[in-house]
């Protein structure tokens, strides 16, 4: 039976465009979610639309459930099979298939990398505005499955924002275009596709939407002695009125972390908080704005506040700022990263309660946050080799998204519910509320055979989760 | 059987709240679309949640269709009765609940109406940012149910950017809480409520987002000799990379219209377009946008351009524009308003095809358009005294809508499918495309109770149509 499906794979795609032995296999049995793993059936390389749908139709017609993969960078643990699913990767359909400056649009296939859009459109002055840190491997089919953020998503939204059209590849391998004309008519299918997680289909072609590149880009640095004040800045920037194009935060162990990671900026020891905060637009307009964060800034108590006097200043800033989770391997063998979000205003409230997690559970937790949004990332340091570890910090994560339902936030901000989040969907659902969104999953994945799982607490079910050995 | 239901609704709002004679029924019979009419078995006014349940409870138990309403100034019939459906009118539930001025939110019940939330929170700086020309008396409830635009949506977004949380009543009258909190975890159902016109359920608490009133607003008033002219400016001021806040073009007819209306401006007789083009943010940059906005006017032979000088001017052209739809009665007995969406690259062909369709039928069409983001609204005048001309002034609008398909449109940017556009959702969508939807829409509304045969066409029902007799 094993080997049947293997070969009416291979007939479909290609023997070399199919894995399925052992060794082959465990490269697939986790994603950026290391805390759980689960080895794949197999796994199938798909060229075209026509060769996705195929497979889909054979796996289907079998009961096979299936989980389609991007770059396989997601936090959450999206592309984790839970009980020896068939891998769909998307990574050799990676073609920009058109770009239209007039129309400000592209369409591209799923596995194109993010950062590559970007850079295929910079030299007409336009780019692609989501931005997750992961942007140079990311793909775009990755990013629309888990409605992707980033940085810069404050002032330009995260990626349901600009998506304006799939090709989608229902789970019964019908293909069916879903919106791509400005303004679709109807129900809205574009946007619940968009961060619905793999689980109704799998998508093989967007439309996105372009953005021209601002006229002018400046960015400050502001150091505070307390995290309070930092906080307390972010609140005033916005109720001035100003629209920072990314205003993030860090605090002092995240600090700790990046200046021991590959880009130190060279902040003092025992800094409480740095905040980076970045204006764009027409030229004329940026200085006043930065005149007025500075001004803000400083009724904060801020100990030092600066401009980027260059682009290399700035460059080096954002390098810092963007390898602040994988820096935090300098800090600890292992490190969880959490995804909430709170309104703005319980921030100093919340990173309070953070510190009382972080004494309760004995684990360090570094805090770096898009705070214009409210979205934290705490970082729960531990280590895997000390038994009981892992299971203190997944239970210290699900703690800080209980405070986070508390203050009236959110369990995710940009990095999906996954397999890790599901049980923590109560924190903000009734049961009739999860009952309402799995019958809205049935319309599309009426047998739960694409990306099975995923996202809901199921208690009629009984999921065998392997935990990592650590 | 018809007495029975209307004690049986008379006793859950109170026999005042219950309208049942012909002649008080009749003011129900049609909204802001004037082509269709249908009479209402009912019109109940209940004036809280609970109220809203139980009517729909009462009336789902009996099979008894329903469409919710609110200030019935919808342009595509979404709120005109097709088989004699109880309406439920939500004008009682008028409260704004909350303003959380520093998380930017407030909650307001559906049929609060939309200009008064931005005056209700303008003492702190803060505004509704969807500004549909009715903005004076349609409802928020109604501009969900739409996913209302408005002049200021090119730069700020429609409805849907703005919604962050409803409160539904399921049409088997559970209450469930969709949203509501920062970055929904799960399906976008919130998005996917927004702008399903009524066919899910009744929202009856909406919580949404308060925009900060920008430093500085200026606005530009473009004359221009030849429509083409002003089509080229608008797609070079985008090309620029000056993102409006508003950008709206009136074309030659449009322009006698809104002459002869309450406000003139006193435009040049003969003149081909007009363009209005506002743009807001931080003081310092707005001048620099100002001057880029009238070189590029200037380069495409403007025959004269203009910042206002005041406040006083730029609100009498504005007053000018907003009249457009209502002046048409100057020019023409009837009017039909169409709502068609097509990339800004094809304006000039398309408008020649709009012109080539008005010669075709004989009947003067005005253009005035959301010009940024290519939303046309083709205003057909006709005479419903003339035999036939009201059947002409339809299908002129349905090619229009066809045209509009035709480049890689769409048939509505802002006033929805309704009952007018059902038949056009072919120009769009496949038969399978169309049966997804409605299988979405089955989740909530499975047995097509809460406002029936909206949206979609259905052929394999037989729904009696009586037309207006003119």
């Amino acid at each position: 039976m094993e080997d049947e499906l293997i070969t009416q794979l291979a007939a479909i795609v290609g023997p070399e465009a199919v894995l399925s032995k052992y060794e082959d296999l465990v490269t697939y049995e986790c994603d950026g979610y290391v805390i759980q793993r689960g080895v794949p059936r197999a796994v199938v390389f798909p060229s075209t639309t026509e060769e996705v749908s195929a497979v889909v139709k054979c796996l289907s017609a079998q009961n096979v459930p299936f989980i389609p993969r991007g770059a396989g960078t997601g936090l959450s643990g999206g592309a984790i099979p839970l009980g020896g699913e068939v891998i769909i990767s998307l990574v050799r359909m990676r073609k920009l298939l058109e770009v239209d400056f007039e129309n400000r649009r592209a369409v591209v296939q799923p596995g194109f990398v993010n950062l590559k859009l970007s850079n295929a459109v910079a030299h007409r002055g336009y780019y692609y505005a989501p931005d997750p840190s992961s942007q140079r491997t990311c793909t775009i089919g990755g990013n629309v499955a888990e409605n992707a953020g980033g940085a810069h998503c404050l002032k330009y939204g995260v990626t349901t924002n600009h998506v304006l059209g799939l090709e989608l590849v229902l789970p019964d391998g019908e293909v069916v275009d879903i919106g791509g004309v400005p303004d679709v008519p109807g129900y809205d299918l574009v946007g619940i596709l968009t961060g619905s997680e793999g689980t109704m289909g799998i998508v093989t072609k967007m439309t996105v939407r372009l953005l021209k590149k601002p006229e002018q880009v400046q960015t400050v640095l502001a150091q505070f002695d307390r995290v309070e004040d930092a906080s307390r800045a972010v609140s005033d920037i916005i109720a001035a009125g100003i629209i920072p194009a990314a205003l993030e935060m860090m605090d002092e162990i995240a600090i700790e972390g990046v200046e021991a990671g590959n880009y130190p900026v060279g902040y003092p020891k025992g800094l409480g908080a740095v905040l980076l905060i970045e204006v764009d637009g027409i030229a004329a307009g940026i200085e006043d704005q930065i005149r007025q964060i500075i001004d803000v800034c400083k009724r904060r108590n801020v100990r030092e506040v600066k401009a980027a006097s260059d682009e290399a200043e700035r460059t080096r800033w954002w390098n810092n700022r963007k390898q602040a989770f994988g820096a935090m391997g300098t800090l600890s063998p292992d490190y969880l990263v959490q995804d909430g979000v709170i309104p703005r205003s319980r921030l100093p409230e919340v990173l309070e309660r953070i510190t009382a997690i972080s004494r309760k559970y004995g684990l360090r937790i570094a805090n770096v946050f898009h705070a214009g949004d409210g979205n934290l990332h705490p970082l729960i340091l531990f280590d895997s080799r000390v038994p009981g570890e892992t299971e203190k910090a997944v239970q210290a994560g699900s703690d800080v998204l209980q405070v986070c339902a508390d203050v009236g936030g959110s369990i995710t901000g940009e990095h999906g519910v996954g397999i890790e989040k599901r049980e923590e969907m109560t924190y903000i659902f009734s049961r009739e509320e999860i009952d309402l969104q799995l019958k809205v999953r049935d319309v599309f994945n009426p047998h739960n055979l694409c990306n099975p799982d995923k996202i809901f607490p199921s208690p009629s079910r009984c999921v065998e989760v392997r935990r990592a050995s650590g």
